[in-house]
């Protein structure tokens, strides 16, 4: 059944049929904003007044409202009600994070790695979770909890990651923690209080990894990444190492069996600790997700994980499955510091993953970002093709090697032109001298109404057509000496 | 108009005029379970139910019904509806908590100072505000966020501190963290790469203060405490100092006005740094609240307040307002670790601040301590008069001397088979030498249904009527040698 009604004197044209209501309404607001149907500062009827027009839930309609204001489309300000966005009030060109400010007030489209679409976050399942999950807990889970984090997290944990990624946890050894770097630092003091002097660290990856570990007094020691991974032969006597055997970040390849079956070798050989940084291990496009390490050798490998790209980064919702000998230590470690990690976010999460709407929100991210990473690759063959595109089969970012000539700078600086925020591999490398001149684009953050423009800026930025972009403009000024940038191999 | 209906064959006798529409539901719902007209499993009619047949709405009614649960008088488990608690199942002898584990198996009771009475978390009006913050925050405030905490945090609290603790905040100054104990080490960890050596210590506080301080290398030096407050004289040329000027914890008095001046002398003449713990400075019983000292040196003061005590530890909500050269290495500090607070909750107090629950939540919970503490010092006046109490004029804990010849550690074995936990200011105490017998007795921690039950065994424990409890069983054998027991001065 279709109906038709009118907000504003603008029809809106909706198939109400189904269990889908909800996303029905969404798409037909979304439609009549993105259309211009439905202009900027357009007052919305109350939530009451359309769900009483449309016979549909109040909840339902408050809900789909709840989602556009997420996505940028409406806003909602206390007092005057929801209202269509200002195109100048869009999100994507608020500067306010201190991200968004490094890179240049201008910046409109964001595909930096690191984050999913955060618009996409799933505000009303959270907060129908979160109200389930506080009528059931006890009143005592309010109180200074247990530091490893909450039994129902941990139960629910245990289950998922066993399903999921075939991690072999029981509740009694997962610690949940504030972000994977939170747990990492704490890991890293726990060796080094344990007699552990060197940590292995792939060269290319987070900058935090290797900082977090000196800091802990760990001295670093680089391993190499070819096309199979990290080389575990380099592994050598180091104490522990960290990688990120599914996906390598940012590179983009999972580990070869044959190198993982020596990676196991190695730690079980010799008693050393290996950490398995899974950061992104729910997104596999091309089959099934490769398994966890852990499950190979769990009393040798710290299994970690992270609500960070499959729901928000804000959450700081991340998750250790150690070996039973450094629960404790772990724990001690942060009753110095913050505890536990919030116990309502807790809760919520556990309740998500109960009731099943944490496997369908990811089931609806991976689509949505397959899609993406199609539209990315197909668009920078037609229109850059001397880019080239690789570490697509996973995760929530590509490496674009930059076509010849142009050098990361180069790209970072056109980019920002296009009022396009951009970052080179050479941000993740660790060590000096670089090899490839690439961008780690990271399609998965902007959010849905503005990834095509985002694609558009970044293939105009790397595509033949590059004399569109201000060739007349003195930017020459700006650029690197040549000897940065005739260092690839 | 009052009402009557029926749960069951019950009959319940409500007054339900006025807009405490939800306070009286709960009222009369709490009386027929205790009073036992509701059996334990008893099954209640789902809230919709309920609802139709009172002429409420059905939120009123779920309300309720969670804040019941909260409080553990009722239960709601997924599948079997909601349920009349069993008593085998009340919350006061829950032992998943590893303190309460602690505390021996049988505890029923626990007057243990640090948490106020989780069971009146407003869960209600916290959904209510998650809602109202989730519906308008801008969706990247779900991404990685300012390491400080998100600014609509930051702007409520310097509005909130200036109007009720007279602090000199700016949202820029200040640092959301995760409980109090956590920004106490970030801060340790910056004082020391600052140079700094020796952290001036209250000699009575909580354990993790000098355990954290040394953890960060800094060298403690004890400050005696005399009815005045620490003394302040002793400070020396300690770098730093760290304490609770406005309630003393655990021995309960305010420093003397005298006192804040000399320390604030202190620290201004040197360029020292002093860390004013104000853990529990929204309860003051007796007169207006001491102002924070921050205000008088906002450049040499670090302001430390928390929700754990106003709301609930369990929220892992705290936060420091910080003399601006301390707001860098703070972040970098933390960049390193868990980088931001988790924002839902961030924006979820920010909104409640802001509506002004968070105001009427406290004023609320500070009557009902009041309350309280009037019960529990005119209970212990009559049946414990040998005892006595001290450090009530505010906070949520009173230090208890015991009656001559009961040691800290007799009295805690008596409450022990009462079913009772307390603990000795021995346990808060830094230095060997001790020189009172005395119990803190946080009388905010039980559910209002266990409080009056929680007074009882303690005065008994306490009181002059001890033979009642078990001289009969020999329990002499555990207890301490007279020793451990005959340091008293």
């Amino acid at each position: 059944m279709e109906r038709t009604w009118a907000i504003s004197g603008v029809d809106l044209h909706l198939d109400l049929e189904g269990p889908r209501l909800r996303a029905a309404l969404e798409a037909g607001l979304r439609d009549a904003v993105s259309s211009g149907r439905l202009g900027p500062g357009t007052r919305l009827p109350s939530s009451r007044a359309l769900a009483g027009d449309l016979g549909l839930a109040r909840n339902t309609v408050a809900d789909a409202y709840s989602q556009l204001v997420a996505e940028g489309w409406l806003t909602a300000l206390q007092g005057s009600g929801t209202r269509v966005a200002a195109r100048v009030a869009r999100p994507e060109g608020d500067a306010r994070s201190p991200a968004a400010e490094a890179a240049g007030p201008r910046t409109r489209f964001d595909l930096r790695p690191g984050s999913p679409d955060v618009s996409a976050f799933p505000r009303a399942e959270w907060l129908r979770a979160a109200r389930r999950a506080l009528a059931q807990a006890p009143f005592d889970a309010l109180d200074y909890s247990d530091p490893r984090g909450r039994p129902e997290l941990r139960a629910a944990l245990a289950d998922y990651l066993a399903r999921t990624r075939g991690v072999r946890a029981s509740p009694d050894r997962i610690v949940v923690c504030s972000g994977f770097t939170h747990g990492f630092a704490l890991l890293c003091r726990v060796l080094r209080q344990d007699g552990a002097r060197t940590l292995a660290i792939e060269e290319h990856g987070l900058r935090t990894v290797p900082t977090a570990a000196s800091a802990a007094g760990l001295a670093p020691s680089w391993l190499s990444i070819d096309e199979e991974g990290a080389a575990v032969a380099e592994l050598g006597d180091a104490d522990a190492v960290v990688l990120t055997p599914a996906h390598q970040f940012p590179l983009g390849m999972a580990l070869a069996p044959r190198r993982r079956a020596s990676l196991v070798q190695w730690a079980t050989s010799g008693e050393r600790l290996i950490i398995e940084d899974d950061y992104d291990g729910e997104f596999r496009y091309d089959r099934h997700p490769v398994g966890a390490l852990q499950a190979h050798a769990p009393d040798r490998v710290v299994y970690a994980g992270t609500a960070s790209k499959t729901l928000a980064p804000g959450l700081r919702l991340a998750w250790l499955v150690v070996p039973p000998a450094l629960v404790e230590p772990l724990v001690a470690a942060r009753m110095l510091a913050e505890r536990h990690t919030g116990v309502i976010d807790q809760l919520t999460l556990a309740e998500l993953i109960r009731s099943g709407a944490y496997d369908r929100h990811i089931r609806r991210a991976r689509l949505v970002y397959r899609r993406r990473r199609d539209r990315l690759v197909a668009q920078l063959r037609r229109r850059a093709p001397e880019a080239h595109v690789s570490g697509i089969a996973a995760g929530l970012h590509a490496l674009v090697d930059l076509p010849p000539g142009l050098s990361e700078e180069q790209a970072i600086a056109r980019a920002r032109e296009h009022g396009l925020a951009v970052i080179g591999l050479a941000s993740f490398g660790h060590r000096r001298a670089r090899e490839r001149e690439a961008l780690v684009v990271g399609y998965a953050k902007p959010p849905e109404h503005a990834f095509t423009g985002a694609v558009a800026r970044l293939t105009a930025t790397l595509g033949a057509g590059t004399g569109r972009i201000n060739r007349g403009r003195a930017r020459r000024g700006r650029r690197p000496p040549q000897g940065q940038t005739a260092s690839r191999s």
